[in-house]
């Protein structure tokens, strides 16, 4: 499998490393992590293997060193024993889209909490903005839950602007703004919760793409970044 | 919007096309049936708008003419009233791997209980296998859930074969086989649901990936077909 772009930081006195993710291996040690992630939240309907099996080269893991090893284990440079002595804190999984020519998706991007405010998202999505334009990129979008304040302050620190929805009139489509339901979802189909940024701004009515991902707490803010 | 590989089968009397996505458009109008045609499970959570909006030309869209129109409108070809005209009565959506060379993956597909048994989910699959084999792929991969034993059925009626799930001792992974752990999921993340074939018979236990879409209610059937 290879195994590029990858890069270290250190920061609060921990090793992280950022990787390219190594599909199934890869997915079968987060998937169970990430309801835990979002406090217990079902999130796993929405991280299929399909994506870590068939985007791996566009998704990327954030690791550290598994302190209970040994100092001469952690150092071991073979991939078997690297793979043993890894802990995975976080990761970004994303891919290049097939009919948008030169655009980017980022789907998923989950940080434990307990690594959390550490710049982990922010490193994970620079890996993945220049993995896209690698691939001729330079627009990358990313959906999020209009309730996951966090997730659009965190996503506009990093460069990406709120797509406004469109007007009701415009398109004339009844379902936006004429029906009087909530803006603001519960949290069954939020996507990521990163709590990398504190600002706890409520998202404004124009950004809220009503029922974007369906009709069932389907709304949307869609953020987009040019590379 | 660029329209290729439609292709018109008359059967029960009934005129069905097969056409490319459109994209945002044709999921609308989807979105909001799927769980219906599945019998009210929640299925929405598993088809974001990112599927159509990026792989709509590998999805496929089966669509009538909305009998309720006057012949005349029926009869134009102006794609502004060809859409007004269409009714959606069955989907697959599906696309290239972007990092496995030469394979495809199924992602979802599905009819409306009312058109099943005409031949809709085999005429689908055939555009897709032509539209992914014009872009190189020779392996196209699909799955699955255990309890659904008429999709299994139908994939195995188009040429698929059930990839056989790792022996326990194999890999040494516990999970498999250890657990007592029942294996048949609740329908909660089936993937699809055709009707297409009657035959009810059991999936073989090895056929069955434990935990293959997570620890919660992920075991499936995963399925190959060589083009």
């Amino acid at each position: 499998m290879m195994m590029c772009s990858s890069q270290g930081v250190d920061t609060c006195n921990r090793r992280y490393t950022v990787r390219t993710c190594t599909g199934s291996e890869d997915y079968s040690a987060v998937i169970g992590l990430v309801d835990a992630w979002w406090g217990g939240r079902r999130m796993s309907p929405m991280l299929p293997r399909l994506f870590f099996d068939n985007f791996c080269d566009t998704t990327f893991m954030a690791v550290i060193r598994d302190e209970a090893q040994p100092a001469e284990a952690q150092q071991a440079e073979a991939a078997d024993t690297k793979q043993r002595d890894e802990v995975v804190v976080g990761f970004l999984c994303g891919f290049v889209s097939q009919s948008r020519a030169g655009e980017a998706h980022a789907h998923f991007i989950g940080i434990d909490p307990a690594h959390r405010g550490a710049g982990l998202g922010a490193l994970l999505y620079d890996q993945f903005f220049k993995a896209v334009q690698t691939r001729g990129c330079t627009l990358v979008h990313a959906v999020t839950s209009p309730a996951n304040t966090a997730s659009v302050a965190f996503h506009k620190a990093i460069g990406f602007e709120a797509v406004p929805a469109i007007a009701p009139d415009a398109e004339g489509d009844e379902r936006k703004g004429g029906t009087g339901k909530a803006r603001s979802s519960s949290g069954a189909s939020e996507h990521r919760s990163l709590g990398e940024q504190s600002g706890r701004v409520p998202v404004d009515r124009e950004l809220v793409h009503i029922d974007y991902d369906g009709p069932d707490d389907g709304d949307r803010v869609v953020l987009e970044k040019r590379l």
